[in-house]
């Protein structure tokens, strides 16, 4: 087999066969077939398509390229969740203490952020002693007994994923349903969970502008999670403006807390219950999403969710305490405030904007070696929606560099967009794909 | 600058600038921009296209990526001629001499072959003695003194060239009308001349199977051309049946001595005198396209085209007497012939498939380190058209392997076609752009 004819095919807009994206995959893993071909096989892709068929194989073909998790150790369907990536998301930290509390177990590989803020690991590591780095049996056995455990993501996890994803991002291909769908299948793939419930985010502040392409990748990531023999759903889900009132790792984390003890911001309250009670439903713990909801609901009031987050803390080295006395977290010695200047309604409040000017305060990475600002972020006092009179506070920005803090606070200013009227209301959850 | 905004610029079918196409060729001459970037942009160039504007951008980037040879100091109109390449082409050797007896300057860059038969570098190397090693100085000197000279071409003519062709001929991006114009013409460009007689091949023999896309390839160079400041015609010529008997390299050195003398085949005799008709007018030695074709007739018939080629072969070292005395070239140690087994007539003589016949031979190289046969090749004594009957001889095959000699013979014989009826005669000149 030639990987130029193989180009060529694919350039001519024919179908490719399995065994030639197995070949494409072990070959360019292997280092035998250099970046150059990829990349005008990746431009050919980009034009011609990929159908769901090759899409599976492909995904199949790169989930098989590095470490595959193996969880059948642990009893119980394991239920795995994933957002496409958001500003201000912190739904993880909250649907799995839920979702754990209930019975279904969730073991959470996650990797570090690269943008607006940390990733979930970035995130819980700003909580004292919290360790993400752990030996493989340590994260199944925390799983066995306290029901939950989030892990650093192996660094040969589809490692054909980490060599493509670094070639489509300098050669203009990353935008391509099937590559896109095969990029983020194949980690979860390999990740080992048995049932995935997918948060893809449409909006300015998502990599899906748009309600259509968001759906779209949606369908297919749920087709090719069933055609690897997982049950699986796609929540479609709003990200005009950010998720919740914080915007930052420690800042998230106490979010997350206070919605676990029911006093969490409206919206991000009502995505995790809907998020957790759909991952109660496909774990086999409640007959319908209706009723995972309601456990999940339970589980708030009663507060067994937070006493199951403050377990997991305390498993994986860190400081339950965290969960009753905030000053526990990092501190940011630079504290900002953004007021209001006029009367009205916030009308918009650019998700993307308010992400920039989170990374710009430090909370998140530019360059995969930055460190991360643990303590660094935003606070969204007032969101779309809310009326406003001068001098009322919008945000706070929370920093440790007084430069980088104003500059972030200038970018975030014009996040910012006002109206006489109140705006149109949009929807939190657009639809779920089963 | 960022390449990546190129690549996805042209991806998104936008139209590049001057300065971009200009930072690409700089860049990627210097090798400041990686393999893996070009060939995502010559695979949306593929899909996307570049237009006659980019084009001559391209070209002209090209042309200066590398040396560019001045032959200002050498008087007189200097005309170049190009074929796209063919089997039994060896028109040059024939209306080169004719041009410089008619007092038309030919001072003729040609590469290696890579293919069917060696280029004309090899050919003339089938003379003993011939050097076509020269320093830039000699060969000005030998065009000034004797009116013409062939030069083996430059390793650092259109350097960019090279490193694109190679890369393209391994991503299935070889076959885009934009870079196989940038790609010939940059090297015409730099050789030199100040006007340049195209000959587009057509047919199976030939890169362009189609006489559409041989007429667009013709009409793109000659605009391409006149851009750059240079007088161009293209004569699109049928390679559908191999130019005249002879294959191989000192084959078509002894065919082309035969035509000099008026003893010809007709074929390569008729599209010599009409090639070299054209470049006496567009050197201006001839008030027509008519006149000059009259003249070139004139130099076969008073053998001063012949003299003009002895002249020429003395003046690079060769034996004059080659001319004279075939068995001063060098002989191979084994000859095959090819007979007929039933009668009708030859329809068919499938170019391509004979050129394959004498690359086996050894007349050509498949690999740029391969060494040529100089003996090796065939001679068609039996052309589409030709009436058989059962024992005449079709061909002959010259080799100095017995076992490629026997493989290439049975290719051979595959190329031939028969039918009952005389085929329909085909046009040797399909028209002439200008």
């Amino acid at each position: 087999m030639q990987f130029k004819d193989i180009i060529e095919k694919k350039r001519n807009g024919e179908k490719l066969s399995r065994d030639e994206i197995e070949f494409f995959i072990s070959g360019y893993t292997a280092g035998d077939i250099p970046d150059y071909q990829v990349s005008a096989l990746l431009m050919a892709v980009y034009f011609q398509g990929l159908d769901r068929e090759e899409t599976f194989w492909l995904t199949d073909a790169m989930k098989r390229s590095g470490d595959v998790a193996d969880l059948t150790a642990i009893p119980g369907i394991k239920v795995d969740k994933h957002s496409t990536g958001g500003v201000g998301d912190k739904t993880t930290l909250i649907v799995a203490p839920l979702c754990a509390a209930c019975g279904v177990p969730v073991a959470k590989m996650s990797g570090r952020g690269l943008g607006f803020t940390g990733g979930t690991v970035d995130k819980m590591e700003a909580i004292p002693g919290f360790r993400t780095a752990l030996e493989q049996t340590e994260f199944e056995g925390i799983v066995r007994t306290v029901g939950m455990s989030v892990i650093g993501q192996s660094a040969h996890i589809a490692a054909a994923d980490k060599k493509l994803y670094a070639l489509r991002d300098v050669t203009a291909t990353v935008e391509n349903i099937g590559l896109i769908t095969s990029s983020i299948m194949s980690k979860k793939l390999a990740s080992g969970s048995d049932a995935i419930v997918l948060d893809v985010k449409t909006g300015r502040g998502a990599f899906m502008k748009t309600q259509e392409s968001a759906r779209q990748l949606a369908e297919w990531m749920v087709d090719i999670g069933k055609r690897s023999g997982k049950k699986m759903a796609a929540f479609i889900t709003d990200m005009e403006q950010p998720l919740g009132k914080g915007v930052g790792n420690s800042i998230e984390v106490m979010e997350a807390i206070d919605t676990l003890k029911g006093k969490g911001p409206e919206d991000i309250t009502e995505l995790s219950r809907q998020l957790a009670g759909y991952m109660i439903y496909i774990g086999g713990k409640a007959a319908s999403h209706e009723e995972g909801v309601k456990m999940a609901d339970r589980c708030i009031r009663d507060g067994s969710g937070l006493k199951q987050f403050r377990a997991f803390v305390q498993a994986q080295g860190g400081n339950p305490d965290i969960t009753e006395d905030p000053s526990l977290f990092p501190q940011a010695s630079c504290v900002l405030e953004l007021r209001a200047s006029g009367s009205g309604y916030v009308s918009a409040l650019d998700a993307e904007t308010v992400g920039k000017a989170s990374q710009l305060s430090g909370a998140g990475r530019a360059k995969k070696e930055d460190p991360v600002d643990l303590a660094a972020g935003i606070i969204l006092n007032k969101k779309v929606g809310d009326a406003v009179k001068p001098g009322d506070l919008l945000a706070t920005l929370y920093a440790n560099d007084g430069e980088k803090a104003r500059a972030a606070l200038q970018v975030l200013e014009s996040a910012y967009g006002f109206s006489e009227q109140p705006p149109e209301k949009r929807p939190l959850i657009f639809d779920i794909i089963e």
